[in-house]
Order: C-alpha cells, then sequence, then structure tokens
C-alpha cells in the first residue's frame, strides 16, 4: 500500500472536527513513541549484543548504538532542545507522511513524543538506581562508607584543582570559565557505572561496594558543586548557606529514609503478606520508591538518590528476592531507554578534527580528558584499611561523567561563561570518558583476578570476610567465560 | 522544615539562568510524574484490595478509587484538557509551593505532565492487549471465530438500532444527534472486559475466548462505524471508500500480521537462544508488539489490536511461559495507570439528580443503559454450535464501553450535533456500564458454575474438548475460595 492511499483515506483529520483533530494528535503522539521505542529496543540489543561478542561491556553497545540512531547519525531519535524543530527527525517525517499534519500539531507531536521519551529516560534510570539499591548491602556499604567518602572527595577535588589550574596556567582561561570547566570535571554518572558493575556482576564485591557508595555521594558533591558554581556565574559570590542547606539536607535526607523505612519494614512485609491482588509486592514497593524519589527531587537532590535509598530499605526485608525477580523485566524495559538516550543525544561532530573550529577545543578536551582520567584514578589510592583490595578499579569505576558533566556544559555556554572552544571541550571530555569508561573498568577487573589466581597471597586480606570472598570467588566463576 | 526554606534557597529559578530554568522544568515534570504515578499506586492497590474483599473484582477499585483521586473528589490526578488549565491540580500546586515556578513553566509543566501518564497509560493498554494474546489460544480464537464474528455484529447492530429508533421515537430526538448517541452505544471496551476475565482466570474458557475474540472485531467495528458517523456529521453522507478501505486493512493487517508472525517464529526463537545479555526475550518479543502496535495505528486501526496480533502469535513460540513471566511485572507497573486514569478522567457531577440541568440528561441515560446492557446481552443468544456454553456471561462480556464511547461523545459536542443533555446521557451511559460489568460478569460466570456443580448434564457438550474443561475445571477450583 502506498502512501498516497494513506493520504486519501485520512479522514480523521477534517477541520471540522477539532476533538478529532485532538484525538488524532494523542495519537500520532502514541504512534511516534511507540516506534521510538521500537528504534531503542534494537539498537539496545543490537549494540549490547555486538559488545557482548567481542567482550566489551553491553552497555557501551547501547550508547554507541544510541549515537548512530541519535542526532548525530540516522536522525531516528530527535529531540526538542537546542532549536530542533523536529523536521530532521526522520520519525516525525514517517509520520507525517503516513499521516499529514499541520505545522502546529508537528511541533505539539515532535514536543510532546520527546518529553514523554525524556521522562521514560529518567525513570528508567530511577529503577536502575532502585535495582542497584536492592542489589547492594546497606551493612557493607556502611561499613565500606568512610573509604566511599573519602574516594568521593578526592574524586571531586583532584579533577577541580587540576582543571581549574591546568586550564588556567597552559592555556590562559580567565578564572570564571576555568572554574566552571573544572567542575564539568567532578561529578561521576553512577548510572553508567552501576549498570557496568552490575553486568560483570562486580556490584557485591568490596570494590563494587565502594563505587557504589562513592558515586552517591559524588553524586551530592556535584549538586552542591553546580550550586556554588551558578552561585559564583550569577553573582560572582559564593552562597554560604545555600551549600550548608543541601548538605544539611542530603545527610538529612539519607539517614530518615534508611531509618523511617527501617523501622516500616516490618509493616511493608506484613501489609504485602495480606495483599491478593496481583503485583502486589512490586507495586507497594514502587511505591515507596516513587515517594523517596519524589521527596529527594522535590528538596533540590535528585530522584534517583531517593530511589537508591528506597532499593537499599528493602533490600533488608525477606523480600528482596522476589522484589529482584520483579523489577527485573521491569528494568530491562526502562533502561535502554536511558541508555540509547543517552547516546542519541550525544552531538560527535564536535569530534570531527577537520572542521578547524573544533581543533581549539579538540587540544583543550585532550587535557581534559587526562585530567579526568587521573584525576579519578588516583582516588583509588585514597582507599584505606583494605588490603588485597582492586584500587585501579575503584578509581576507573568513577571516572564516567555522562550527563552531570553536560549539564554544567549547558549551564555554562548559557551563562555565556564558557567559549565555545571551552565548551565543546567539555562535551568531548564527557563522551570519552563514558564511552571508555566500561571497558577500562572490565580491564581494571580483570588485572585483580590474573593477580588473584597467580597469587594466593593477595586474598589473604580477605580473611575477615570469608562469605564475601566466597561470593566474589562465585563471581568471577560466573563471569570468567564472558571475559576469557 | 516549611516551605518558605524551600523558597529561599530555590537557586534553581535565576532568571539570568535559561538552561538551569529548562533543568528545573524537566526536574519538575519528572517529579510531578513520579508523585502521579505514586497516587496511581495508592488508588490502585487501594481500590483493588477492597474490591477483591468485599468480593468484588479488583480493576472496579482501580475505577472507583481512580474517580476519587481524579477530576470528580480529590483533584490529585488532573489532565490538560476541556480548558483545565492545572490551577485545580493538586500535585501541581504541590510543586508550585515547593519549587515556584512562573506562569509559563507551570501550564509547561502540567500539560508536560498530563501528556506523559496519558502516553504512559495507553501503553498500560498495549501491555495488556500484549499480554491477553499471550494468554489466548490463536487455535481456540479462529475455532471459536465465527462466533465471535456474530456476537460481534449482533451487539453492534442490536444497540445501534435500538438507541437510534428509541431516542427518536420517545424522545423525540432528530436524526443526526440519535445517530450519534447510537454509535456511541456499539463498541465494547475490551481493556476492561479482558482484565476482568484475566482477574477471574477465565481469559481460556470458550466464553472467555469467544469474548475476546468479539471485543476484537468489535473494536475494529467500533472505528468504522466512528468514521461513518464522523463522515455524516461533516457531509450529511456516508463515505463508502472509507468503510471499504477500513474493513480491507483491518483484514489485511490481521492476516498478514499473523501469517508473517509464524513464520518468523522460528527465527525469533532461534535468535533469542542466540542472545546473551539480560532481557533479550522480553525485549525481542516487546519490538515486534511495538511494530506491530505502530503499524496499526499507521493504518489508522488502533495500536492495542498490534499488541493483541503480536502476542496471539508469541504466544505460538516455545517461549510463551518464559514471556508470560516477564511480562508480568511490566503489565503490573503499567496496567494500573491506564485503570485509575479511566476513572481519574470521569467526572462524575453529571450523575448528580439534584442539579436541575442534569435531570433530562438523567432520564435519557436511563434509557441509553437499558439499551446499552439489552444489547449486548442479547448477543449471547446469537452463539450456535456451542452446547452447554454460558451465552449471558458472553452477553455481559460485552457490555462495558469504556473510553470509546467517550470519544463519540467528545466528538458529537464538538460537532455541536449533540445537545448538552445527550451529550451527558451519554457520559453516564459509559460510567455506568463500566462499572457495572465487572460485578455482573463475575455474577455471570457464577450462575454456570452453580448450575456445572448441580447440573452434570451441563457439561455432556464439552465432550469434544476435554482439555479445555479440564482447564476450566482447574480455573473453578482456583477462583472458588474467593467466589464463595
Amino acid at each position: 500500500m502506498n502512501l498516497e492511499t494513506f493520504t486519501l483515506f485520512n479522514f480523521w483529520s477534517s477541520p471540522l472536527l477539532a476533538t478529532t483533530a485532538e484525538a488524532e494528535s494523542s495519537s500520532l503522539i502514541l504512534a511516534g513513541v511507540l516506534l521510538s521505542l521500537a528504534v531503542i529496543y534494537l539498537a539496545s540489543k543490537a549494540g549490547g549484543e555486538l559488545c557482548a561478542r567481542i567482550n566489551l561491556p553491553p552497555v557501551l553497545g547501547e550508547l554507541v548504538f544510541g549515537v548512530m540512531v541519535g542526532v548525530s547519525v540516522l536522525h531516528l531519535l530527535m529531540f526538542a532542545e537546542a532549536g530542533e524543530d523536529g523536521s530532521h527527525s526522520l520519525i516525525m517525517n514517517l509520520l507525517q507522511a503516513t499521516s499529514p499534519m499541520g505545522s502546529t500539531t508537528f511541533s505539539h507531536v515532535f514536543e510532546a513524543q520527546s518529553e514523554v521519551l525524556s521522562v521514560l529516560a529518567e525513570i528508567g534510570v530511577v529503577v536502575l538506581l532502585f535495582e542497584i539499591g536492592l542489589e547492594s548491602d546497606l551493612k557493607e556499604l556502611l561499613k565500606v562508607g568512610i573509604q566511599s567518602t573519602v574516594v568521593a572527595v578526592i574524586g571531586v577535588i583532584t579533577p577541580f584543582v587540576l582543571g581549574t589550574t591546568g586550564l588556567m596556567l597552559l592555556f590562559g582561561t580567565p578564572a570564571i570559565p576555568a572554574i566552571f570547566a573544572g567542575a564539568a570535571l567532578t561529578a561521576t554518572s553512577i548510572g553508567i557505572t552501576a549498570k557496568v558493575l552490575a553486568e560483570m556482576q562486580r556490584l557485591n564485591t568490596r570494590e563494587g561496594q565502594i563505587i557504589v557508595g562513592a558515586a552517591v555521594i559524588d553524586d551530592v558533591l556535584g549538586i552542591i558543586v553546580l550550586a556554588v558554581v551558578a552561585g559564583l556565574a550569577r553573582d560572582g559570590q559564593v552562597v554560604v548557606s545555600d551549600v550548608v542547606y543541601l548538605v544539611i539536607s542530603a545527610a538529612a535526607f539519607f539517614i530518615g529514609a534508611i531509618w523511617i523505612g527501617r523501622l516500616l519494614n516490618p509493616l511493608f512485609v506484613q501489609l504485602v503478606n495480606h495483599m491478593r491482588t496481583r503485583g502486589q509486592v512490586l507495586l507497594s514497593a514502587l511505591f515507596f520508591a516513587l515517594i523517596l524519589s519524589y521527596i529527594s527531587a522535590t528538596i533540590h537532590l535528585e530522584a534517583i538518590l531517593g530511589a537508591f535509598a528506597a532499593g537499599l530499605v528493602l533490600a533488608e526485608t525477606e523480600k528482596r528476592e522476589e522484589l529482584q525477580r520483579q523489577v527485573a523485566p521491569v528494568a530491562d524495559v526502562l533502561m535502554p531507554v536511558f541508555f540509547v538516550i543517552v547516546g542519541a543525544r550525544t552531538d560527535i561532530s564536535v569530534l570531527n578534527p577537520f572542521v578547524p573550529e573544533n581543533r581549539e577545543g579538540l587540544i583543550m578536551a585532550s587535557f581534559l580528558i587526562v585530567v579526568a582520567i587521573v584525576g579519578k584514578v588516583l582516588t583509588g589510592l585514597g582507599v584505606f584499611g583494605q588490603p588485597g583490595i582492586n584500587r585501579l578499579a575503584i578509581g576507573v569505576g568513577m571516572v564516567p561523567r555522562g550527563e552531570v558533566g553536560l549539564v554544567f556544559a549547558a549551564i555554562g555556554a548559557a551563562t555565556g561563561a564558557l567559549s565555545d572552544a571551552l565548551n565543546a571541550a567539555i562535551i568531548v571530555m564527557v563522551i570519552l570518558t563514558t564511552f571508555l569508561a566500561p571497558p577500562l573498568l572490565r580491564w581494571a577487573f580483570s588485572l585483580s583476578e590474573e593477580s588473584a589466581t597467580t597469587d594466593p597471597a593477595s586474598l589473604s586480606g580477605n580473611i575477615s570476610e570469608p562469605v564475601l570472598v566466597e561470593s566474589e570467588r562465585l563471581q568471577s566463576e560466573l563471569v570468567k567465560p564472558e571475559i576469557q
């Protein structure tokens, strides 16, 4: 059936029927979202499977194939941002070909579709963090809490100081933009790191728990740095009260959520045991996670922190395994939306060295990338009292910057504080740390595996935690066939 | 912590930082959606559990509690439609209290939040129909295909003729509005019926399969009736080519999807067996379902028909049980969004008999409800060649009108064809058939159970299908504790 046939019978879009037009616009939005999800799942599985076969972390494939279907290459997944009006979106053009629409409807459908997909992606990372919380061990996290804090603090200070001073001394960048770029170097993308750890079944190792703890603290620190830098760009001064408010609210939120959550845990178990309708465990748990996510978003932390706290709390109930089993398919459906869209939104044209305007940015980017990696890898050295631990893996686990760095770049560009070259350099830094981290992390963990098998002495420090070592062995058994 | 503290530290919404404002609006949309989902899950479980305890179908509780949190009572879930600007939405007011926003941001956040929730609800019913397809048996559906067709056709013609002529003769309604109201009486809401059948574990009975088949055909017939009536309202004449196009495209779509799907089934199984990354079965199946949903939406059928066809096809593979297990939690998470929102959107103020303007509508509504129920219950009589079948249950299964009837009312109101009273009468008819059908259906099925246990002769007709009778017995064993 050719396109004209569709147009000929397009009786829905009569101008007389206002409500039909509205109904049509909502059915077009749905059609666009359904098709976008199909593209996302195709990209996610094609990229993931390819990477699994060439011994790279599947999430890297999701990101790369996201780039392929996104703004940089195929223009299937496009978003209403940065002046994009949807006219380059292949999906929008396809919808337009089968159901011709006026320009108002067209832009409404495009914007609504972007909005829905963006929120789905954000819900995806909320569910991911809930799942990571469920798989984490609160006691173990608290046990390595000081190490995590040290890693997080070093991992914020080192790249910030190195980046800011380096830009000022080597490139002669003025103070404000240098501070902006330094700030963009600070915050780890917990989503990427946690996904890679989960894929490698390394979440429950001490290294994994230190990384997750540090990434969560890092996220809070990143929000504080953003507040400071935004205040600096706005008023030229640091608003101390903002910083104090954020530190206190973050601490109060985590302590409160975990304390109240543990008090309510027996009630939760009793409640779901008495419920008779389908999905009672999952929906009750998600209700708790949604409320905590909402609260953490409302007090200007991030929704993902609430979801993580909810997962941590519920992991302590007897429903943990049932929940993990039920959350897994939901996460399978929502997480690819996040990872593929992160890739799809990434405009890799700034990486082209043949465009003369890109060169200055690329040179600065090389510097920022070195600082970004070195500054985070050094954090592993801060881990104390944990003999035999893989310090390199911890440092590498903190490398990916992901979306947080892009927020800094966007704010910097909007305030005019950043030059085009420096803005591009930050974007390149974010792209490369995000894309390099998964294979680097796998490589760093494989090193400790080799030393563990060749050097039995390296296990001696683990004697105090036999259960964990057991599970680590189990996991390395499981992972080996993929790694070899 | 009081509200002023939040306002004081609301450093995100500085007018200088355009991108921060954009980031804030997107974080507010996310916060609003998360809180709305929490409200939806609370309403869904509270209503569902209550109904399960007082021996009513849980989905009825989801609908009723949806009404409670929606536009009629608590104003928590409100939607940007019918002139609503969000100023009455409690969730929007809460967001506004914690993060003050300008009126542009406010309405953008409200509209985006409505849009996201509406699409999630629509995806919810897409997933529901995919699940219903998976649980259905294509061979059994084809075996009762003629019965389903007869039921569907009678169920469209009877209420249409009775409703239209009744309104013209009894109420002196002019022809066009009478035809509109008659048309609104035709289409069964497959979502409500299928959910109740699944809850009662009656999907795989012959009655269940006839109802599902008839409801699907009814959906297509409803689309055709809508096209005819819309054409009539617009041009005063029936566009025959539209009708022919719809009939042919619906038939071609179903035959094509099922034929190609069955050809591709072995490939699907082989492919997912070779895949190594998480969620491969679920995502590959959803990819297929999404593509079919997109196609069916594009050719002006409905997305849910594509999802149903995909489920039917995949039910024939060896992956059926694995898929059912994995789809269940996804459906648990998405379906309540649909049912609670159907309730939340329902404005029950038209039901208030103390408002004088409502009375004329309520009298017409009483007539329409009688026609709506009688017209569909009669369809059971059309089932032939199935001795011992519960004809009453089949007829009652076709009663709920749900959202389809509301679309008719909305179009009728928009074109000015319907008087306010008749418009209100259609809305009341849709509300009551939707809310009455679940308990009626449970009652109708309980009758056949009693006769089955007291009158062994009624089973004699089933001898030719021993497997099905076995499963019916198993199901009635399972259901009994709830029904007694």
